[in-house]
């Protein structure tokens, strides 16, 4: 954290990124440091200048957040990296991988011994431990049960058996636990015998000897009401409850919807099983929106800034293969017309801008409807309405458009009947954009696929084809 | 809120929202509406089963969280929109506008009268008013002035002195303040005064006389020590600040990074002004994502589902516009070599594939590159190294996809010349997209401009120009 006398603490984080990185290259320069696969060994760090370089990194490190540490390993190149994750306490260790971004967390764990990686785990809560398994070796895993209390390995095998997309992944187990029969008085008492509250705190679970969740103490009515009311008093029956297979982005609804702090999370039998809390909840936004960014964009996952050359290759293969082969069947509609193209030139220099315009327009459309499939707006009562709506404006485009490139096909090529040809492909193709803009995601999300992940892509391989198709086949029938 | 009976709110939302949907329609068929211009009279619906469906929806509505009527609002077509909207009771109408998008926040304020809307706005704090003052008339934002406490009017001048990417515009005034030399009995005594505390509250803010801020009392701390210490004594001075001329993104990242529930906003004085609410920025996050997404796809901004046809075409046309620049221009590229493509028409079905994987590529890099801009991991150390890293990995991939496209080539035309040349082709266009998408975004940076606006665009207009250019100007000077 900043101090209170830096506000900006992102001006303070540019600041000590360029400390950091001064001092590591210090560092470097002394030491003499060549060989950039090789692990620095710092044991053997003599000579007394070094010596102070490296104290002041360390302490520097020391001061600071997990969150700040992982950010400045996030931005350094690969062996800069891990001289300062070296250097990083042991202690921190834990909290640090969590916070890296799951590429630069593999390069962190690479780098570990064994022990040093079930040192680091041990210092985590058991769902925390479960967000890092995925990346941590077989054998670690086993080290850790074999380390923890039988609770905590409960907890930890239940956070585990989640999928990544369920409320049960999300959650962690600590939750505040009162009775409905006692005083206010008794539950402040009670909370004072601790030494500290969890994180997030904003609410103590209202239970009955089960565990059956009767309602929560929001902590705002414990500090406002007198201490001899009882807790089912004040308690809140109304309160958002989610289960552990809920839908993760949906339970995001809702606390966005009600301005939650934390939710709690219950059996199908109303068994209190943990809670949620705000902060998992962003990370979560955070991930889905990043993840729909580099979908979108073509990337299989986030890359590590300074991933090897050959890792990125394979991270960015996937969608360039697919790219290829709708790219190829373009080019085959347009070798369908290779004689007509032979016998009017032009054709080959306008294709494109039908193409491209359709393009753009049908990922217009798309946004538009995965984003209120993903708000839940959209069901069968109005899905006809949108259809009718976006060929609507398609069609308005289309007129606009479709005459504005008409008049600039007839001043460069001096053909009346090509700059038809021309607003009639580009209104027809829009038409199309919209059409299939509106039914693509639709359909996805009837099969039970993420609409977000691939429409783009279809849209755009079913505009290039249907584009050049409908201007080259208008054009063969009408102009030749 | 949802009772903790139906634990999965979604579901819930969903059957409410068929529930209204049919309500509507029996009222509807009753009244014998047709004219959905014409805004229903609601007082002259006489008949008793009418009244009684008016009834039901007025209950149903009635129980409903203002998040989740702006929901249902959202998600009705314009004409059943304003029907439900005229049903709400007066006491949420400033909270549904609130809560609803932007696009039909102006659509329910046009329906509603200067009276209303200042009844309506009346209910809300002086930050509410200052979000919705944009989207009001200007008479009704004078009314209001008018109807407030002279406090409220200077806090309702401050909340809307600030731009929208400021931290001054999240900034709420519900802030808890109190002093260092107090016992925490005194604390307790004092917030048990209070009615309700304002919402999210987890520190109480420790202030001198001057209101310069001196510390944060955390509501935990406050539970768990003993009520005979001072303030003073457990009070945290390290904590988060902002200021109200901080970026807003920058401090969403301090809530994401640091866990924080709240922020103290302070003036360059120290002195305490307000604070920041997670809930806040949640909305913020979320809607920077969904306008980024919009930008990417070429849409303005947000835009009803159900928004009128020509406003929607407007919404669109700018990028729509850009689009048909560059393509023109792509188009012209091409048109330099008509004559090549005349003598070998195979160019013509080729050139796509150039382009087309050229700007997968370029988007694939500007993705990755905008994001690390986002998350400030880029700096002039390591601007160089990721060029580097982006170019080879275009080298492979252009060796890999090249090989591809050439065997592919030479399969379906039997020239190995032409085979080569897409190779060669490919490898430049692919090399052209990493070199310019790592320039382009660095480039509107340091122009000020957001890099996530408009690099998109820029890159695709590069690689198909480019791409056509490589390609067609290659097979001009090796094969014709």
């Amino acid at each position: 954290m900043t101090d209170k006398n830096n506000p900006n603490e992102n001006e303070d984080l540019q600041v000590l990124l360029q400390r950091v990185t001064y001092l590591l290259r210090k560092y470097k320069l002394v030491e003499g440091f060549v060989n950039l696969q090789e692990k620095p060994d710092l044991e053997l760090a003599e000579s007394s200048v070094q010596k102070r370089n490296l104290e002041e990194l360390k302490n520097l490190l020391d001061k600071l957040h997990p969150a700040d540490i992982a950010h400045i390993l996030e931005t350094l190149p690969l062996d800069d990296r891990l001289i300062i994750w070296n250097l990083v306490k042991v202690e921190h260790d834990g909290e640090v991988l969590l916070e890296a971004s799951d590429a630069v967390r593999e390069t962190l764990i690479t780098d570990m011994g064994n022990e040093e990686l079930v040192a680091a785990a041990e210092q985590l809560d058991a769902d925390e431990i479960a967000d890092l398994a995925p990346d941590l070796p077989l054998d670690v895993i086993n080290d850790l049960f074999q380390s923890l209390s039988i609770e905590e390995r409960e907890n930890l095998r239940a956070a585990m058996s989640y999928p990544e997309d369920a409320v049960g992944a999300l959650m962690d187990f600590d939750v505040i636990t009162i009775r409905e029969d006692v005083k206010l008085e008794v539950v402040l008492r009670y909370l004072r015998r601790l030494n500290e509250l969890p994180d997030h705190t904003d609410q103590l679970f209202v239970v009955d000897r089960d565990e059956h969740l009767q309602g929560v103490l929001l902590v705002s009515q414990l500090l406002v009401n007198d201490p001899d009311i009882k807790v089912a008093q004040v308690m809140t029956k109304e309160m958002v409850t989610l289960q552990p297979d809920d839908n993760a982005e949906q339970a995001t609804h809702a606390f966005e919807r009600y301005d939650l702090v934390s939710a709690s999370v219950v059996d199908n039998t109303g068994r209190l099983q943990g809670r949620v809390t705000v902060n998992t909840v962003i990370d979560f936004i955070h991930e889905k929106a990043e993840n729909d960014a580099l979908n979108l964009a073509g990337l299989s996952e986030e890359e590590d800034l300074f991933a090897p050359v050959l890792k990125s290759v394979r991270n960015r293969w996937a969608w360039l293969a697919i790219n290829l082969v709708t790219a190829f069947i373009a080019s085959r509609v347009i070798g369908l017309f290779e004689d007509s193209i032979e016998k009017l030139v032009a054709l080959a220099a306008l294709m494109p801008i039908i193409a491209g315009i359709g393009g753009n327009s049908g990922n217009q459309t798309i946004t538009m409807i995965v984003r209120a499939l993903a708000l839940r707006q959209i069901n069968p009562d109005n899905a006809r309405k949108l259809i009718i709506k976006e060929i609507s404006v398609s069609a308005v485009n289309g007129l606009i458009w479709g005459t504005v490139i008409g008049l600039f096909t007839y001043t460069i090529y001096q053909s009346a009947s090509l700059g038809l040809i021309m607003t009639l492909a580009m209104m027809l193709n829009l038409l199309l954009a919209a059409l299939l803009g509106v039914l693509i995601p639709l359909t996805l999300r009837k099969l039970g696929r993420d609409p977000a992940i691939g429409s783009s892509v279809l849209i755009t391989a079913v505009t290039d084809s249907g584009g050049f198709f409908i201007f080259l086949g208008l054009a063969t029938i009408f102009l030749l």
